[in-house]
């Protein structure tokens, strides 16, 4: 379960009506400790919940992780490093995602291409800044005036590249807090399985449970010097594992929920935004698997792609059947009637919020006009090579404009991540990119229609394949040369990274001609949505949190916001059609659905080890912790602040998560360290790993 | 615009509120003859109906089309013959969907694989005899009741295979009306052009306007001594053509429309079955699309699905979008509160209809959660080998049963159509059916999860893939001799066919032995939604339609049911978005409009002939008739019953129409007869055609 960043959209403050026991994604500044403290007779202390903060990480791309060695040891999923683990198979011509990968020493861990993790340092308010600058102004100003703001205070913050700083808008404009990170660029691959078995019942098993997978990559952090990082801030294993019904705290980046929309947000999801991506998604699984019958090669380079492809589609899809589901809807119905009657009853509340939801709805109807215009224009088409062809050509602008003024991705604060994902040598297939982009100019096609200007333009007399063909072939964008440290020294792309906007205007790229030729029109149709939807949403937003607070008080959680929150539940099934589903499985599990075909083959590995692995091995389990894509990779620990599990996926009813918890059958699902440990001794080669570990436990 | 037979569901009776000027799909035998005259000052009498009804048929696949010349001379839509090309084009190793198709003369028209035309000779009322039946009846019995009247009174009816006997429901049970057509089975080939004019705009332009289409394709019907068929019973090309405002009418056979369902059911319709139908169609039109890049003869055998399938999406996504758009959901829900206002406020009506809506939705809870195993085991994954598999398994068993105790499609009455699909000689290809079939095998795993019984069972050890290619490769069921008149003669296919159970339980055929090993379980789905889905809905629906007649009287259309209908208005064009849209397109606009790159590529006939034709020749145009999907190729008459275009779409609007008309954006889309009289002449050596339909126009 990874976050779907390119998928979600707004993020809003939590209706307190949902709130049930064990419920909430807590910011680690405002953990309620007392409630834990009630419910299960533990009370985290600050330096308790500061050792769990900076021992966890988040991997930019969009997961979480956690230092578990005073080395530099960092454990998350499998599925959260694909992406590297695909990139250095194609650097070495070979297929580490299939056969797995171990370093029997630190020598031989390979750099992940553009991989970076952040550690979250400190978090402090700046909410009376940020909102100064908006004070009185016009809806269509609002946006402007706050990106400057906000550029302000993060380049303050980021004294150099070695840190990060976001203002976090949480409970959708209730508070601004700014969080700053410490990125670590340097991460190298240790051990990763097979994805046979960190996968394994693949799609079909995909957010349920029972469930046998080894989802776990470990990597390791190297500090600038070169050296593994040596950091006091680790997780060690717990020695004992963990029992059901006990105690258990999550934390991780939840990638964001939508649980505080207001009804005429939850219907354009429902009615419009997510059938058309679910289309889009079914379409996009539909020709890559196809795609893949073109041969092995193909097979490989393109697992990944279809890996997150699914894994979306069954979440979002998830999501659909929540808001479809009568019972469900009903209650996000009742719970804005409650909180419009209850500020309809009040005066004083009504004067002031009243019109809110109005508001809110005719801007959702505005949105809704322009969305596909400005998806297609913004989204690259789906193409990676697109997406830096147009990236350079803006930054050549862009770094000419005073900070507050430029797109808020070439800010200051936000450059070196760009540059990162931009500069990096991961491999790219051309005929993959052919693929995508193809599928990418169709559907502009589609969604503008052959008679919109700008479609007019770009395909002129071309099909999308044809022209497809033409850029991705005569591109040499391609090109990149790194060092050792993973830095860009040289190619076309790092030369036109760094060439002023005349060069690039000279330049007889073809796909970066491409991306120029309607750059104009993709700015305005960016500028149109901030200034007359996005602008003043977040002025309506700010105004709906505000009315929240005061009808229920500040004691609330945010919505999720890809940052680092705290989660408390303990280990507990639940009832499926009145058969009760126990938390736990184990190896001998694995071994019983073993079909031998694919996604339910066990790797050789495996089936050599069955008599040497203990049968009874606690395999994964349940928990009722509240998380959410972006979760995955997460460290679960139990009260002593040791690693009890390695969260990685949640069941089919955690998909409605995104719109209300729902505490009798939305779980989360983790390996269990102890299944960890055990594959790391006697199924692979890789006692020395689960030495590591063990070193790291305390007495 | 083609009649989706496999995917619509239920059929229901009109809301009469919707009532606008020109609306309705009128059935021939109750038209309002004074309400046209009325508006237009024009009186249909009876010999001027029977005429136009005579000279309509009715393609067995799901088009309609009609006679145009006394020497049994066709017209249709190209799309409505694309599968009896491609299957002639498979036979003779051409690619005529490509190429177009001209025959010189009779003798060198080949005849269509398994095309069927049926002729409408009478209609009659039955409904007291069908209700006779179920009086009294409980509802688990009322299918089984129903099915065994109707089948009676379809035999008794259908007195030789010359004729095909359907008991129609109008009005969902308000009226049963017994239609007896006659069946013409010997359709030939005569002309079609290529498909790049036919489907010029390809999917981009599909269901919308302007538009620039030469959607014909001209068959001629033979009968059974061998020599076309002589019917006084034609329509004549019109002379004039047809001016901006005239009367329109089309007499074709609307597939199905949805009107008068309940908003419990339309609720169903927007949140869950097309989301779900959405999803699996852009899915399959992902594969199929990359499928086409495995070669040439790939791309050939799969165009005809591929067609179909993006269609098919079109037209469901317009569905869609309509129940999405928050006016028209209004609209509908009003009418369902004044409906039931008025049964509320008056006792008697109360006392008996007052619990239908409560009923009928939850009906519609209980189909929603039998839908995915019902169509997963009824569905034959998608492959005609399974489906023909299937077929024969079942058939073994049926015919050993009483008539009336069948399933419906056995039924003596039926039983002819059912043998002329499974027995042709259409060519099957084996590496687009392996396709198919792991789609669907993937699809019944995911619909009903890896651990349900029947999944398996069928999967065993195997991936979907593994087994599909396992069956397919391994069956013998392709094999199939006919001959010349297209009667099976021989092959395995045939042994199998005319075979008992014995025989069937001992063939070592492994698509058949798969078949057979879960018709017990697809039998059972089925039974259980007859009974308690199916047999309980159709008596709720009986009980609405009543109530409706109570309410608005019989003066209203009943909901299309792919029958005969006759929908009269006029040529309008529409206003959008403040622009007016003309009613009329010419061949200069075609020219223009092609950019050299498919689908907006003309053909070269197209091109050469650019100096010979008469570039102001009316092209496409459009008129306020109701049709929907299965009225493609109906013929556009005058009022003096001459045609003036041949229906092959209706624009975006118009895919709304499933759920309610809306007079002032809902548009048919027609091809003008000029334009086919001057392609014949000047573009394709075709002056032959075109002297047939000229000598058969009045003086």
């Amino acid at each position: 379960m990874r976050k779907f960043k390119f998928l979600l959209g707004g993020v809003f403050a939590l209706a307190a009506q949902w709130a049930a026991a064990d419920e909430g994604m807590w910011t680690f500044n405002q953990f309620p400790a007392a409630k834990v403290e009630a419910a299960y007779g533990f009370k985290p202390d600050e330096a308790w919940l500061k050792q769990l903060q900076l021992a966890s990480v988040r991997i930019a791309g969009g997961c979480s992780a956690s230092v578990v060695s005073p080395t530099g040891l960092v454990m998350t999923n499998h599925h959260c490093a694909r992406e590297c683990i695909q990139n250095l198979s194609g650097l070495r011509k070979k297929d580490f995602n299939r056969d797995g990968f171990i370093a029997r020493k630190p020598s031989e861990e390979p750099r992940c291409p553009g991989m970076e993790m952040n550690q979250l340092t400190a978090i402090s308010d700046v909410t009376q800044a940020v909102r100064d600058a908006t004070q009185n102004a016009a809806p269509a100003q609002f946006n402007d005036l706050q990106k400057a703001a906000i550029a302000n205070i993060e380049k303050n913050c980021a004294t150099s590249d070695e840190w990060r700083c976001d203002v976090v808008t949480l409970f959708r404009g209730g508070e601004y807090n700014l969080y700053k990170y410490r990125r670590l660029q340097d991460i190298r691959l240790v051990f990763a399985p097979e994805d046979q078995i960190a996968f394994f019942g693949g799609d079909p098993d995909n957010f349920n449970f029972p469930r046998y997978d080894l989802d776990v990559t470990f990597l390791r952090i190297y500090g600038a010097d070169g050296k593994p990082w040596a950091s006091p801030n680790y997780l060690p294993f717990s020695k004992t594992g963990v029992k059901e019904g006990e105690l258990t705290f999550v934390s991780g980046n939840p990638g964001g929920t939508s649980r505080g929309m207001t009804v005429a947000q939850f219907q354009d999801q429902r009615d419009m935004r997510l059938p058309n991506v679910l289309m889009q998604l079914s379409q996009t699984r539909g020709w890559l698997s196809e795609y893949q019958q073109r041969g092995k090669e193909q097979l490989r380079h393109s697992n990944d792609d279809l890996f997150g492809i699914e894994n979306s589609l069954k979440a979002l899809r998830g999501q659909h059947e929540a808001l479809a589901d009568a019972n469900f809807w009903g209650l996000l119905q009742k719970n804005e009637s409650e909180f419009r009657r209850k500020i309809i009853t009040t005066p004083a509340l009504f004067a002031q919020y009243g019109d809110v939801w109005d508001s809110i709805a005719a801007l959702t109807v505005k949105a809704q006009q322009q969305r596909k215009a400005l998806n297609a224009l913004e989204g690259n088409f789906g193409s990676t090579l697109m997406g830096i062809a147009r990236t350079t050509w803006r930054h050549a602008e862009e770094k000419t404009k005073p900070n507050g003024e430029r797109l808020p991705e070439f800010a200051d604060a936000r450059l070196p991540e760009l540059v990162q994902g931009v500069l990096s040598d991961a491999p790219i297939y051309k005929e993959l990119e052919i693929a995508k982009l193809t599928y990418g100019l169709t559907k502009l096609r589609e969604d503008l229609s052959p008679d919109h200007p700008v479609v007019k333009k770009l395909l002129g007399n071309s099909s999308p394949q044809q022209l497809a063909t033409v850029l991705i072939k005569g591109t040499r964008l391609h090109e990149i040369k790194t060092n050792a440290k993973g830095e860009a020294v040289g190619g076309l792309r790092k030369t036109l990274w760094d060439a002023d906007a005349a060069t690039l205007a000279a330049s007889t790229d073809p796909l970066l001609k491409f991306a120029a030729s309607y750059d104009a029109e993709a700015r305005a149709a960016r500028k149109r949505s901030e200034e007359e939807v996005q602008g003043p949403l977040k002025k309506q937003q700010e105004r709906l949190a505000q009315a929240r607070f005061a009808v229920y008080g500040t004691g609330i959680y945010p919505d999720a916001t890809f940052t680092l929150r705290l989660s408390y539940g303990r280990v507990v099934g639940w009832e499926e059609n009145g058969t009760v589903v126990p938390p736990f499985t184990d190896f001998a599990g694995a071994y019983q659905r073993h079909t031998g075909a694919e996604p339910f083959a066990l790797p050789t590995t495996w089936l050599k080890a069955r008599d040497k692995v203990d049968l009874k091995t606690p395999f994964n389990f349940v928990t009722n912790n509240d998380i959410i894509g972006g979760n995955s990779g997460s460290p679960m620990v139990n009260q002593k602040g040791e690693v009890i599990g390695l969260v990685f996926d949640g069941n089919i009813h955690s998909l409605g998560g995104e719109y209300g918890f729902d505490a009798r059958v939305n779980r989360t699902v983790a390996v269990h360290t102890q299944a960890l440990l055990e594959a790391l001794d006697k199924v692979y080669p890789a006692g020395h790993i689960a030495t590591e570990l063990r070193k790291a436990q305390r007495p």
